[in-house]
């Protein structure tokens, strides 16, 4: 294939500038193209579930509201991410509260980069925790308590996925501020938090999927529980990656989607792009471009 | 202070080169010189409960008998490692069986970059896993499961966690094949994995501590595990962290441990030293090169 | 600044894409945001005189039309470039030869990463090279010399330079096949490269500047050689980077621009921002939405 | 091969660190075992003629003196590399002047990252170019020019070079203050730098090598040299590199060396490796190791 050069135009819009990366076609123009024409395959057949896996700062980062609008659309299918996104979503919800103070400590707010939340809004958050727990009892699945929360946030992507029914699930929850107030409701309540069962019902999905594609940020746990998943059915698709991790430490999160070939996670024949970046800005990019492709307004 | 520059010695050991390093002070050369000065704190006094925190690659890169050492000569207190450890450990002691193949696919086997395991090890370990499963009922915490494992196995480090008494936590395990074979005894026994009980556990093991630390190779679910239980008590007193991922993307794995005070999960006057770099290198370098400090042989 | 959430418009062009990511205002969204800011400023003033600083394979991943635009538009009054750019910038004059073969060798052609050169096109460069030189003698500056060489290329930003006399500088060009060539033509003719009189003329570029901008893309010798010229009247007022490099290792193309501050290549008072990235994806994407937001079609 | 698992033993020596990386060869380690491995090989045969390149802050990071070890031991028969590290190699010698200040600008000092020159430095470092200037005229190779300041110079890698006389290349030497101060002497003297005089120097040195090796210290301009210059006699025989690039951008310093070999910049047997990881870390260990091997005390 032909390298081509970029070409501006002045009335280019995210589709156009995804379409004019494929054009080019070399290094991280043709991975953002190619990526772009594999995004558009799993989101303009009915066939393809997608699962969306999101380790990393999303939430924090602003990207949220586009997951949310993500699930409205139908285009997501699953969600898997850490507990620090499922953390972010719901202290957004409950009163918008990221600033961005540069990159120091700030007395009285915790930081994530350049990007800060007032300590005082954790109040708010394990004030809301016991609430959902208060109405749970018995064995519950991650995906449950979730759509729990979600029910009683008035925006973001967990209120949207309890509205339509998509499952998130978030394998290594216990390690935020969810886990934390799990664990302390565990100590004297009824109450036992079954992530086993998100398996079961991750492994159903994946059964009944006609065809199974992955939108993939940032790798780590929610990458791997999507591939595992998918290794039942002999594995995905379609996928697309986007990782500021190096293949040459072995890490996960920086692995090839070629590499998971070798473990029947992506079959032989699965269409996959990994694109080199931060998929702060390469997602929405993405993911916007898109949908402009698929009519959506 | 004065930057000096590395003096070759050829009677120079391990020890002799981080001491070295030390001296030069700048950069690269000084963070891991002030690494090693904390580390041998924290493993020479015998009031800092140590934790190991493990993501990535580990195991399958040959640090396991390291990590089987640092056990038995009481140099950590707690491990908190990802699934994909538990497995090779377990694969390894089960026969043997990784090998380096190149970076490329090879039939017969899953691959880790260069690094491969043959397909047919995982029908040991189902095997294995069964045995494992077979044996326990109830509600059972990661960490029981894992000494269960390690019991039955004669090598590695879930075998010296399971003599020497030492927890080994996994909350991000439900991603990795221990997370399958439970899924699958779970459906039809009476078993059921408790993650959560392991943060209550973990927590009498932070609020018993005289002082705090963690060595953090490559963050994720387990580094930030660590920092959750940490902030229970005010924050970690020491750490150390070998990573290759950067602050700018707001990922954990890639925090500053400076960031980490403005959560509490390190303290203000808390001795921090982050390494940039591969923890395959890097941490058998640190962690021989303090063991020879301390005179252990 | 509170932080705000990403929204999709199906109507979004480049321009609004950038001002979504302002708005949003965290990590990768709000550098790339303020970037755009700072390129507005650069590029709707006369007073700034605009350096661009290219290391990396800008034209091999296809930025070379972008870069001709840019210097046809007066967005950009000096260029300073590795060898390898301006090889590929004539290579692809010459016959449009680069393609993509994917991640291997292929006899026949040279590779960079996934995008392929026929060895054959060296003939036809050589055979161009031994023209322009054997025009040429005495003391010629790196300047004229890529001067000539846009003067007899149909197209590309050597090409635009030359029409335009906008000065290219390529400090560190004995790297490269058009080192070679000087090389071999300099030992039996009278001719002399001058790299020297290039500084000459950036500096009096530099001290006739109302204000001085840079965009940095990729660091290496480029961007120094522009902060240096920058130095000798106090630093740059403005100033956008692009790099996939870490501040940790204290290279020069993974420095924060906030360090050239300590050198006076900065302006304490200046207008910087870094994006972490690879350029050849965030570079068209700034750089046209920029456009678009002045209204260039 | 079959991958080990790393073993501590107390009377572990740099050598026999490195030999046990190269026993676990898997990843990280396997990669460092190979380096070593192929670092002996270029420095126990008095066949190999080994070039060292570097890039990046090496001076500044400690290195000086290991290089000039290396210098006089005859372990390197050339080295090319960056302005700022000759740079910094005469400041350390005029008066041993880096410090370590913290990662924060400190007035009075120029910043690298954590460390840190006084700016009145560079008015001696001034004063001694003045001085190595006025006794040179006419047109003065790179390499002269640095022989010339390593005469005047009591200590450092350009002494060494001097002393031995080992050409030191700096083909992207305008960049720096060195050219700075050329640049001002050529206005009112007769004194022409002559950069493309050390081409044919170094195309001698390739021409007349029974085999070629190359030390790689971080990409860029100094290691295209090397490349380039390989290319005349169909490539280097043995190569290491130590880069913290990616290859995934394109750029020549993340290139892996099998890339080299479609460039017959790499001969196709040539023995390789690349080690990832900052080089002021892993250099030191590497070279120190293999010069225990050798015995060199
Ligand atoms: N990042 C946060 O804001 C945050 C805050 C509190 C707790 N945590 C917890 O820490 C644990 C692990 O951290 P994590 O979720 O940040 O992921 P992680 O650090 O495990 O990241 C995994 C990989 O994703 C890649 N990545 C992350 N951000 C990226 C980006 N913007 N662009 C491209 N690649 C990116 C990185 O290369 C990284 O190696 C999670 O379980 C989470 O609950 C995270
Ligand atoms: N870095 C400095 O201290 C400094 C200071 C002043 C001027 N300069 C000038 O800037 C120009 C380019 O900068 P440069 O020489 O820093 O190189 P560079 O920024 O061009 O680096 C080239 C590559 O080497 C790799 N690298 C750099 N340091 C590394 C390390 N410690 N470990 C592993 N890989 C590493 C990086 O990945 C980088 O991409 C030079 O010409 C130099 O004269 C540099």
């Amino acid at each position: 294939m032909k390298r081509e050069t970029f070409r501006y135009r002045g009335d280019m819009d995210l589709d156009g500038f995804l379409r004019e990366m494929e054009r080019v076609g070399a290094l991280g123009a043709g991975r953002l193209g190619r990526a772009a024409r594999i995004l558009e395959k799993m989101w303009s057949s009915d066939d393809v579930t997608v699962l969306l896996t999101v380790a990393g700062p999303a939430v924090a980062g602003g990207l949220g509201e586009l997951f949310e609008r993500l699930i409205r659309e139908g285009l997501v299918d699953a969600v898997i991410t850490s507990g620090a996104n499922v953390v972010h979503d719901a202290l957004d919800a409950l009163g918008g509260i990221h600033v961005c103070l540069g990159e120091r400590n700030v007395d009285g707010y915790g930081r994530v980069h350049d990007t800060h939340i007032p300590t005082e809004a954790f109040e708010k958050f394990e004030h809301f925790m016991r609430e959902v727990l208060s109405d749970l009892s018995g064995r519950v699945s991650c995906r449950e308590l979730l759509w729990e929360m979600g029910k009683r946030l008035e925006s973001g992507f967990l209120r949207a996925a309890a509205d339509e029914g998509v499952p998130i699930y978030s394998p290594g929850i216990l390690d935020s501020m969810v886990g934390l107030h799990v664990w302390i409701h565990s100590q004297d309540h009824d109450f036992h938090l079954d992530l086993v069962d998100d398996m079961h019902h991750l492994a159903d999905l994946v059964f009944e999927a006609e065809e199974l594609g992955a939108i993939i940020l940032g790798g780590s746990v929610p990458k791997h529980f999507a591939m595992g998943a998918a290794m039942l059915r002999g594995g995905l698709d379609y996928a697309v990656q986007i990782t500021m991790d190096r293949p040459e430490t072995g890490s996960l999160s920086g692995a090839p989607l070629e590499e998971g070939k070798s473990w029947e996670k992506v079959r032989e024949d699965a269409e996959v792009a990994t694109i080199v970046g931060d998929y702060l800005i390469i997602f929405p990019l993405l993911a916007s471009g898109v949908m402009q492709r698929l009519g959506i307004v």
